[in-house]
């Protein structure tokens, strides 16, 4: 099945915003087994919307569009679909009382009389109810062409694809879809193509595709079959292989971030961190605390950008600091082992880099990392140099990921 | 002007990457006045991609790709765009000799033998060279449409759109354009479009127009004339409207964020400044560390996550913490008084509050922050709710933007 996106909305053509929509879907249909041959963005025109339906539907099996749902003047979107399709929109009670109490419950105001217009949906259509916002969605067949209607923003976008589209997608599609993703770091994309090109190129049913993502890279293995549990026998064997000739570059398998991995490796041992940033400048704090719950791991930590915070607070020697600089292994030893005492957790990482743009005053080029690990055993550094001649930003990140799997291979007992 | 994008890529439609060399070209295309009214993306696949350009030729004046200028097989664009409009490649010997000299220089290796492809230009045709990467742009004038070639990865594809694609575009639109960005944290896209209504939806040239981003927004004004400096003068009664109509709540008019503008203030000030948090996680040290040159300013700080690094590290008195937990004013104007003193600043922010997704043990709902501000004159604190409903990471961005716009007030002196 050939499916195809249409996002509609004035503030993406203007650049306001970017189609992030487009992305999540894609990636929720190629899992699904369904490509996606075409993105296409219109204006809040019903015109040009028009258009771009009659298209899609001459090359397509599924249309999915995002956006226009909202209750304003320049909502276009179901009535213009509703139009090229021959449908007429008709009241949903239910769905209007549903969005009555959701303005009552979580705005705490009455719901606004342009907000009726949502309650409107195509005759005879599959209602794709919204728990987490007032737009409602819906799908119907018409001309041998699935059309599918989810809203923009994309927390709602994504909650309504994968608790609405997909169940409705899934129903299409003979049989069961089961796909893992095997998520690597410390291994290149062209790396693994190499690694594991015969499977890549020659497989029809399980297959195995690669996807990059920023610092690290991802094997997806989808198979089809009746049942799920014939879909997952024939995955089996597959991601194993895939395993075994990746080795310990893996992360996991159906996981989140590499944070996500190691901080559930922390909270499974009863063990508490703590990160003396100083080029990462607090990235890995943040990265810790993006998830929920990081308490019950990440005690905290000192961003000790400058030498008199590494000195003052985290208790390195003065006389480190002027003999080998800031950029250096015993500063990096001494930061991890002095957060670790004032943090009082049991383990501390610390980086200490030169993030750029231009090299530090000792001469150490753009992107020289040390990190360290303070462990009740003793600590361990290692000398890194990532991201160099990508920017700012992609060095600080490379630092970041390489610490959480420095944690990662020390926790697991890997080597470093 | 109409113009029209296309993006050519399968990782697109594999939902890989997100389109955002299309938000990035769209901003710079409603900059110079030129309006957008389709973005397509197609897969590394000549005959939709031809369909797409005749497409696209047919109702814009200007068609800019993005992606498939790389050396390997599937990089088809040149060819296949060569092919719609009639022309064909030649080899560019001084385009051969950069991209030679950029891997020796870059790279430290010889060329690889099919990176020869990337020299292949089409016959007439203006060169865009590419100082940051190996794929050079083009751009032609057939059949009455301008079609300008850009690379994908996102880095070079604005490099080369601000300096090749707009100076090219620039000479196409007859006379000057020029527009200016009035940055505004604290009154939202709704409240500032009310307040401006009247020039938003009435004024032709100049033009009035906003644009909402995470947790700001922004109002551009755009003029065209004869010479930039007829249009300058076009500008500066709206801007100064604007200005007058919104007051404070402008941060700044053609600048960079609001951490950027707080780190200038200080750098103009010779003030220094730490940073202790609690539920923004190191977001605060992060955000000002992605500018480079923070050391002048920024000094660094604690990510006080648990009780104990409050009270071990910051020194905050335990007292306080058990009285009144670590979610109040007390508690917040402690953190700041602490960081001061540790790290040696002229200034330090705290922040402490609930990012969710549950309320904290002290029932205090999510969205609750406290920011605390402490100077040499002494401390304030501000209590806010925000982002509530809205996810954790909205919460602590919120919280983020908060904490800079209350630096901001305090050091010009306005209201907090």
């Amino acid at each position: 099945m050939i499916a195809e996106l249409i996002a509609v909305g004035t503030e993406l053509l203007l650049g306001n915003i970017a189609n992030t929509d487009a992305q999540i879907l894609s990636q929720g249909l190629s899992a699904l087994g369904i490509t996606v041959h075409h993105h296409t963005v219109v204006g809040d025109n019903p015109q040009r919307l028009r258009e771009a339906l009659e298209t899609a539907a001459k090359r397509s099996d599924i249309i999915l569009t995002t956006g226009g749902l909202g209750p304003t003047y320049d909502d276009l979107t179901k009535q213009t679909i509703c139009e090229t399709f021959g449908r007429d929109l008709e009241l949903h009670e239910d769905i209007l009382e549903e969005i009555r109490t959701w303005f009552q419950t979580k705005m705490g105001k009455p719901m606004p009389a342009n907000n009726v217009q949502q309650a409107m949906l195509p005759v005879g259509c599959t209602v794709f109810d919204n728990p987490v916002g007032t737009a409602p969605g819906c799908a119907f067949l018409e001309r041998g062409v699935h059309v599918l209607m989810l809203p923009g923003p994309p927390f709602e976008c994504r909650y309504m694809f994968e608790n609405r589209a997909v169940p409705y997608l899934k129903a299409l599609t003979k049989g069961a879809i089961v796909s893992h993703e095997i998520k690597i770091f410390g291994m290149g994309e062209s790396a693994v193509e190499e690694a594991l090109h015969e499977p890549m190129t020659t497989l029809a049913n399980p297959t195995l595709a690669p996807y990059a993502k920023l610092n690290e890279c991802m094997v997806r293995a989808t198979a089809r079959a009746d049942t799920a549990e014939e879909a997952e026998a024939m995955l089996r064997p597959l991601v194993d292989r895939v395993l075994k000739t990746l080795g310990d570059v893996v992360y996991g398998v159906d996981v989140g971030s590499l944070e996500e991995v190691v901080s559930r490796l922390l909270l499974e041992r009863s063990l508490t961190l703590s990160a003396a940033e100083s080029c990462t400048g607090g990235l890995i704090a943040k990265r810790l605390t993006d998830l929920p719950g990081a308490s019950r791991v990440f005690r905290g930590g000192v961003v000790s950008y400058t030498n008199s915070v590494k000195a003052g607070v985290l208790g390195v020697p003065e006389a480190l600091l002027e003999e080998y600089g800031a950029v250096s292994e015993p500063v990096a030893r001494a930061m991890a082992e002095g957060c670790r005492k004032i943090c009082g957790s049991d383990l501390a990482v610390s980086v200490t880099g030169v993030a750029g743009p231009d090299r530090d005053d000792r001469g150490s080029e753009v992107g020289t990392i040390y990190i360290a690990l303070a462990a009740p055993e003793g600590t361990i550094c290692k000398k890194l140099s990532c991201g160099r001649g990508r920017g700012r930003d992609r060095v600080r990140s490379a630092a970041a990921q390489n610490a959480f799997d420095m944690l990662r291979r020390s926790l697991l007992g890997l080597p470093l």
